[in-house]
């Protein structure tokens, strides 16, 4: 709506962030938060569900408290959602994940930490706050427990183990971009992460992707899981599950969760928008383990329709870092105060006092 | 369709009206009356369920009189509609809610006196004709019971009860504009409305919002209705009513009608459009009480296709502003006299002589 | 495609000759031809619902003849269409119906003289070729059957009752030019059409609106019909007809064919497509009568997708007078001969032999 | 997304080789590759089919080999694709089908010969590979055989039978560009294919459609495959099939596939998108021919939709095109690995190791 903003505390809503952290950010970063795999056509999809799918409120049901909170996993949550896990937030500001962990812990929300963070997960505990860990399974297994002993060992609650990279999707933005780490950011807790392919500008292709085919498993199976949930107490969470014959699966082998995502459109392109088939998981699933959901989310009214279609949160992704990238630890906070805010109004507006309510309203598609 | 216009009265459509107001209206004016909350999808959603719903016209049924009239809540009105309740009308004309309940009651339709009507309801009074009082219940229950009094002594035949504002909706427009009333504007009806903190810019936010903050009641329940219910005797309307289980608890509870209403996209923006639910409400109801509706009607046509569907009438709601700003009192009146005429053609076009014969005709929506 | 032609003979389609004509003619003029009512949402839904509806094709069925001739009402046409009653020729040409009923016969495709023709039936009587009566009812009972004895002495072979015009739609291009008829041109068949209100300019409004409204009956019933039936022997044809049960009621009261119409989204604004609801009005009249279409017919394309679902044959019509307004009769000639051609290398792309052959292709509705 | 490419290395997808194409070419043949008949409205929808369909992936399945190959018409190609049978194409850069044949060669996918192709059989055999002879079957018989042994003889090892081509569909460009062939291009299998009609500029219309009239049989039927079926042992596949009965019927006759195929949207304007149609055909054949698909595909991701609905593989069509003119060879057999890379990548982020495993990943159209 406003085409210019002259500070960001002039921000009203995500997509003001947004405009502000572009303006502020090179292209190629720019292009690095917001692209998606091939024709962007599954990042457009998500954008599509969430307008099509409206939701009917209800009145006269008192109020005025609209309470968002909910347990993820053993931790108690002020707001239906986690940040996502994001790799490489240096990039976006020198602060990196300290601002945005930072954020998430004053807002009372879990902040899953990234494989790829740029900052390490000794440095992030003494934040405090809720903290999960991502897991992309690497090629060195014994590298990999290693990372998930330290999330244990440096009080992450939970792993989210992320099951949609056996490859990188074909990000053309950063392919055209030929896009690569600056020497200063660095997947700081990866045995190479200092100096690796993420690094190699090659014109030609995005060396992000050259780093994820050198280092991660491309092959990865249930029985990875399996072994992992026989060597840690941590719940487990399975990211980027969309068909419900997978959540079944997760569900059957003692999984706690599954976040059902397509990578904010990064990945399959062609692939269905996490909302369409979230009904169908969270009915699949049938309360046996519990359901996330991101991929598009950009307001407190998105987050009432993934709720009200079963979620029992979201992630959020892309919004973090433009809030990263607009202010740093203060930008960040400001997305999740606005869409604390949104939500909590939308509750109040649809009559809800609680993510219960949320759950029993009616929905309808257009189209 | 045409660019400019040179006189109001080459005004031959609704929309031609909203241009000519929109010239002639400061730009944080026209954004508080057009202005939806949130992405303003909802406010998109209404012309969308209205455009992909057509209607099957009947021929060689005669005529060639198609009366409109209807009775509504024991009050005769020329034509299915009433004037809706909107606050502050002497922001868009020195003459204010003066102008617009004259043009009302020269066409013979019932006027809807908002709670925050910038003239008394007793100066209202004087005009004639049909008038209801739309309540917004306050945080002062016995300001709010002395409004009540004061609409029935004053005339009033109905009481308009909107369900649907516990808190504002997040209309970005005002936010962005740091929407403040002006010292000559005030709600002439509260005691506090002459200073209030619908007057105080702060920069930042929406003052309005502020105000409805800090004196609606913020949690509305079926109760406080019963209570209204045995106090008065005047008929009792429930605006802002999208799902079909609180339209029968109104009917259970002996409310005389609902408003199926998502107040014009102005409250949860992700809302379903009112003409999407409507035909379920009136099937709901099931003729224990009168379904009225409202948001996004723009012409006769419009009000054709919410007939079709069950609608016992409609409220016009923003196209009395941009009249009232175009041209005051006359500008009012064309757009009432513009709507007649429409749906008189309509109704002839269609075969129909009177409403009843326009709920059978048949619908089909298309996308 | 083409932006622009250097003579009218370049135009391969339809819309080559409708960029043409609007290149020639006066843009009132343009308006008057192209306009709708309204919000012109009808005229819209024509368009789109024939995009939306695709054919399947059949192979290897032998040919190369595909012959789209057929019976309609008793007269043999080339092809599966008539010329639509359209009013008011001589405004886009000299020659007016005489140009577009002598392209007519040429092709062999019957013409239908509107009761607003400017040409009188017995100057058109010496063409030759199939004609039919296009009747607009009079308020003045003994002129409409003197009209109709008149078609009949004058050789028209079919009556055309148009049904849907118990007052214009409101055309606010018309309505915005102020649109009137010169002095030149006349309704050559009415007894006042030299001089009418047709010819007033009032600045205000469009003056052939305020004469149909003067001469037009506005309340016509299916009485009138049974009246007509008992006092001509030519077949008659309801012209306007979009509810299946009006259909039966033709049926019924032995009229000999529909036409499926909203008269190109020219009279109710937000009436359905009348290729919509085609496939209904087969099905109810089940024989019984002839179901022809009309509304946004541009293309042999379009005439396929008409047959597929059940027409018998389809009218042409402001295609007709975009050739008219670009070259008189051999623009004329060129949009039938562009149709014939078009229609014939369709049926012979989708295998079909003949009309029955079309009827029984199966078509798809996508969104 | 990029806009201008400085070399065709620079190509990261077909749309990239598209733009570089449409460079270097003159707009007649820019044209005469991109275009459709009549409206396009069928190239249109060919590509939103494949935009509404969305695939849910699979995860956890290891990996990482996704092996596309697959067996066609008993001979193996490394990837689901065939190269389609397009005319003429040293239109396009000097060495024509050599290029295009030469880099299908390489990548191990069939070629299909043209009837009209500008290089003889004899020469494309020399390349070897797996080539497939298209047969146009021409008005003269005995010429028509004399292809399919010479197609025998030099060593193809299909025929595929274009049955959509009774007449050439109406390519309003080339109509508009009077589109000829230069003199050094030619039907270089056919008689007269040195000089024909095809080099015929007259000024009005395409030489292409009049050649194609003035040579190819208008009237071919199911008897004519009988007749071919009898006189050859190699595998007959038709191409052209839209509609369940055919290719029921061509199953029924022993034919070994169908190409579900609407030409690229070349011939019957307002036919049905190939994907729409191509469930239900997989079905109606029911395993008894093999059914390939084309029309639209341009990535990895159209591949994939089409084999997860049931297509057993695709023919590439204008992305060759596009390929050739960029870049000869090298432009042909990038546009292959593009295609191949992508689908590779696009099998390993649904989880499946091979076409098998595609085919059973679930679909939903969204609209
Ligand atoms: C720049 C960026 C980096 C990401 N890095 C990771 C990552 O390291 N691990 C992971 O599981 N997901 C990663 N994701 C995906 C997010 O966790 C999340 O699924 C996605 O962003 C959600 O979509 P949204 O951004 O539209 O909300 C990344 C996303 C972005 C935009
Ligand atoms: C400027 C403005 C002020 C309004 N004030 C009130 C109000 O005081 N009380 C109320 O119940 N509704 C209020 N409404 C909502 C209207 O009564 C009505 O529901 C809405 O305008 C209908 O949508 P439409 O404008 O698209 O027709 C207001 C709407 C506008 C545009
Ligand atoms: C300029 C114009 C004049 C018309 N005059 C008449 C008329 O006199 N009588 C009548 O029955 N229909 C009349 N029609 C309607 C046509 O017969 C026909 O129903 C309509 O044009 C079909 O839609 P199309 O133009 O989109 O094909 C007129 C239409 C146009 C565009
Ligand atoms: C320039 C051009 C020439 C073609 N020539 C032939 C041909 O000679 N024989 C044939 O069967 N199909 C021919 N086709 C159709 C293709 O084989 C194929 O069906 C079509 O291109 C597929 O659609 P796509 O281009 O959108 O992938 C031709 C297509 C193009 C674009």
């Amino acid at each position: 709506m406003s085409g210019v903003l002259s500070t960001v505390a002039e921000a009203h809503s995500v997509d003001d962030l947004r405009r502000w952290a572009e303006t502020v950010l090179p292209s190629e970063l720019s292009d690095f938060i917001a692209g998606g795999s091939g024709t962007e056509s599954t990042m457009a999809a998500n954008r599509a569900a969430l307008d099509r799918l409206t939701v009917v409120p209800r009145v006269l049901r008192g109020g005025p408290d609209a309470d968002p909170a909910t347990t993820l996993f053993g931790s108690r949550s002020r707001l239906p959602f986690a940040v996502a896990p994001m790799a490489y937030q240096r990039l976006f500001h020198p602060d990196g994940e300290l601002a945005t962990a930072r954020a998430a812990a004053a807002a009372g929300v879990p902040f899953v930490i990234s494989t790829l963070s740029s900052v390490t997960l000794e440095e992030l505990a003494e934040i405090g706050g809720e903290r999960w860990f991502q897991l992309y399974w690497l090629r060195d297994d014994a590298e990999t427990l290693d990372l998930v002993r330290r999330a244990e060992q440096s009080g992450c609650r939970a792993l989210m183990v992320t099951a949609d990279v056996p490859v990188m999707g074909r990000r053309l933005r950063d392919v055209r971009n030929g896009f690569a780490l600056p020497p200063h950011v660095r997947a700081a807790n990866l045995r190479f992460g200092a100096r690796s392919s993420a690094h190699e500008t090659t014109g030609a292709g995005s060396a992000v992707a050259a780093h994820t085919r050198a280092e991660f498993h491309p092959a990865l199976t249930w029985d990875h899981l399996d072994r992992l949930r026989s060597c840690t107490g941590l719940p487990i969470v399975v990211k980027g599950v969309l068909d419900p014959a997978d959540a079944q699966e997760a569900a059957a082998r003692g999984m706690d969760g599954v976040v059902v995502s397509n990578h904010g459109g990064r990945q399959l392109d062609g692939a269905v928008a996490s909302l369409t088939v979230l009904p169908q998981i969270v009915e699949a699933v049938g309360g046996r383990c519990r359901v996330l959901m991101d991929s598009g989310i950009r307001s407190g009214a998105d987050v009432l329709r993934a709720v009200a279609v079963g979620a029992a949160g979201v992630l959020v992704g892309r919004p973090m870092l433009w809030g990263l990238a607009a202010d740093g630890e203060a930008g960040a906070a400001l997305v999740l105060s606005l869409l604390g805010d949104e939500l909590r109004e939308a509750m109040r507006l649809s009559g809800c006092a609680d993510l219960a309510a949320v759950r029993d309203l009616t929905t309808r598609v257009v189209c």
